[in-house]
């Protein structure tokens, strides 16, 4: 009994894990560190842990002999095959209540399974979303858990006390069943890559289009930063422009334009597909990243394709508030067509997500930590059941301000050549969504036409029929709509 | 002996069955007919294949009695289990050397499998890509096939025969091995719904931006199908816009703008996000449709959300001809990036595609025939390694016409209010395909600020170095660059 004292054990030491236990430790709770490598464990704990309540175990076994009951064990490992290997080897060593905690990235349907496989034993499984990077995991990180329900009580005192706060509310709370948490982190992961490239876009727009230097550039964020779009990345943004090399040089321009990614937006893109919902901004910015990797085949185009001799010549400030603008309407565009995914998923897989807890949890802590994000708690705290974030009052007002800005910024980018993919992709989609008739008529009349694959009456909903569109076709239809 | 008369047999006697049936008997083969529910046969036989060579069979054992060696037996059944089942069951009476051809529209990934699966027992298995509709397997289709190459001297008198003929070449080739066919197919479809998707912002501009009525927008589709623009899907368009319901009234305003899909579109735009390809335009077609059914919350917002009080203010005649590049330059976009695609899944899968014969197969047939693919086949004959179909002199030259009115179009679509998805898409790579540098360096300096995720140096390329941006942050990056 003596023995039983940590009230959770944290398994892999780099650096996120080594963040969080410490973290832990700060806010009164004993950790307990273990690593494959188990080296690592004494390393850390004559190290980072000196003079902390941190303990260590020599393994698995050790581990789970110095927990509290019900024993609480967080994976911070590679997700997909460490973290099956670790749970394959903790299940025998676990009983009934006790809790398994994976806090990496893994995907949403891996922790699914786990879910359903673990239920038979009685222990329960938390898949849980960790943003904020090294500096979030140490000082107040967004935690995102799901999965089963009965273990949230258990770990509730333990994330919500390192979980970041803003006006005294953590930036965690119980997501919902089986792989929602990792699901609504991967949907915050797509976010952020949309996030970026629109300020990817407003940066290149600004240098090349208007021909602004780089500490005009910082000047525009700073201001930014100080309204409606005052946010971590637009913080880090002017930081980044404000930045000298050792040689006093900035160092922006000399890092090579080739993005690199670890697979979420991808992710994200791919569920919007396979839940078929127009994530649209979030795809163009997974596909902008793929694009900047064609380095040499871009640097050969260049030298062959044309794109257009008209100049700006435009009033600078009023450009960049159309800017602003457009950046604030796209954004607001992108959000709104992540909660219509999140919407869509929690549909299928019978979840029943708090979308203002949602927007809580992303309001601080994680990288798309913005004031933004607490208008949107507001308009799902007016309105649980909000359709599309579009329809709030509050920001149907705000996108009407804003959206003349955005078919300004759209137009010069076309008209003056500046690749603007995520912005040109959220005016379509406004557009598109606030269209009663579009042209998708026309394409059932086509789908028909080849492959009588039958229309639906606009005066007759649900009736579908085939029409003869040739005279020599026949007049038989495909055997099923839609499929 | 005497029973061996068949040269091939079709399971599924569905209408695409059935014509395939049909064409291959008036090609001079004998067919065996089969379907799981046995009375269609005779049906078949008394009616559709009165008078004709084709043969019946009451069983699987039957039908494969009354083949020659080696035994070719074609399923034309749905995609998934009805395959998996005709495929165990057919493997026990069929020997060594004897060919399974899937004819429908399977996923790439599972004729794969099936291609794996059946190498140590000797069976050849084909996947076929299958295009045209009910017309085309009756009169000419475009067919894919790939799988074991030793099985393509045996099939190819038959599918050459039937196939579609542009020039007195067939519209069908052996595309690769395991599952290249059903991919080269499955692109196919994407560029469809990209195609489609084009064609539809196009009837939108002319109707709702110009108000053209619908005899003048046929008009301007019959002419567009006279020049570059020649093809099956605009001759469609110009007859579905002429087509007159039985009150004497257009029948196209009828018909309910919420489209339909069966999800080759949707594999396609996932395969891309898989691969990393930017296939934008076929991945803002996807999600078109899937904007298209969202009719009642589009409706709704239609109340809500403000457009533009701009009207359209230009020369008609100009912006129809600005128009008509636009459609073309972007179509060109979105085959260059389905070429992409089809080039990174070769890589990947060890395939040696040839894509003049891809280009040609897609010639004739099928629904995104053109002529338009004739110079497509042009390109890739001029130079097999062609990197990008943009490259290729003569569709840079074309490019180089069409991209100014691409910006026109993309412009007047954002100013106002009408949504561009694709035409938008289409010119946002191109402006990124065609920019030497990209923002994606601001990108990887924001990854390696919040995630110490490192980043390349212009200057010494294959350098990964991270930054301590804050001063107070760590100097470790993380542990693998691109994960």
């Amino acid at each position: 009994m003596s023995e039983q004292k940590a009230d959770i054990a944290l398994i892999g030491l780099a650096v996120m894990g080594q963040n969080l236990i410490l973290n832990m430790n700060d806010h009164g709770f004993v950790v307990c560190a273990f690593n494959r490598t188990v080296a690592k464990v004494d390393q850390f704990l004559n190290n980072e842990a000196k003079g902390t309540k941190i303990i260590g175990a020599k393994s698995l076994e050790d581990m789970v002999k110095k927990l509290k009951k019900p024993r609480k064990v967080m994976l911070l490992v590679k997700a997909g095959s460490a973290v099956d290997e670790f749970v394959k080897n903790l299940v025998p060593l676990l009983e009934k209540g006790d809790i398994i905690i994976d806090g990496g990235n893994s995907q949403y349907l891996d922790t699914q399974r786990w879910c359903k496989e673990l239920a038979p034993t009685g222990i329960h499984y938390i898949g849980m979303g960790v943003s904020g990077g090294e500096d979030g995991a140490r000082y107040g990180p967004s935690l995102m858990p799901g999965g089963h329900p009965a273990a949230w009580s258990h770990v509730k005192p333990i994330f919500q006390a390192i979980s970041a706060k803003v006006n005294n509310e953590p930036c965690c709370d119980w997501v919902g069943e089986d792989g929602a948490g990792h699901f609504v982190k991967m949907v915050h992961n797509g976010i952020e890559y949309g996030d970026m490239q629109l300020i990817c876009e407003a940066y290149q727009l600004m240098k090349d289009v208007v021909g602004m230097e780089q500490d005009e550039m910082a000047e525009v964020f700073e201001n930014w930063n100080k309204g409606e779009l005052d946010s971590f990345l637009i913080e880090i943004t002017r930081d980044i422009l404000k930045f000298k090399d050792n040689d006093g040089k900035h160092l922006l321009p000399k890092i090579r334009d080739s993005a690199g990614q670890k697979g979420t937006g991808k992710w994200t893109g791919i569920s919007a597909l396979e839940y078929g919902v127009p994530v649209t901004l979030i795809g163009e910015a997974v596909f902008a990243r793929c694009l900047s990797s064609l380095k040499d085949e871009r640097v050969t185009a260049s030298k062959l394709l044309p794109g257009s001799s008209q100049k700006f010549s435009g009033d600078k400030k009023q450009f960049l508030e159309h800017l602003r603008k457009a950046l604030y309407a796209s954004k607001l565009i992108s959000y709104a067509q992540g909660f219509m995914l999140l919407r869509e998923a929690a549909k299928v897989h019978n979840w029943n997500l708090n979308y203002g807890s949602i927007a809580l949890m992303w309001r601080g802590g994680c990288i798309i930590r913005s004031a933004f994000l607490g208008n949107i708690k507001d308009a799902f705290t007016k309105n649980p059941a909000l359709s599309n974030l579009l329809l709030d009052p509050y920001f149907c007002e705000r996108i009407s301000e804003c959206q003349l800005s955005l078919r300004q910024v759209v137009a010069q980018a076309a008209l003056l050549a500046a690749p603007a993919p995520a912005f040109s992709s959220a005016l379509a989609f406004y557009d598109g969504y606030r269209s009663a008739v579009l042209p998708a008529n026309l394409l059932q009349a086509q789908r028909d036409y080849f492959g009588a694959h039958t229309y639906e009456l606009v005066t007759k909903p649900g009736t579908f029929v085939h029409t003869n569109w040739t005279g020599h076709g026949g007049n038989v239809s495909a055997s099923t709509y839609n499929n």
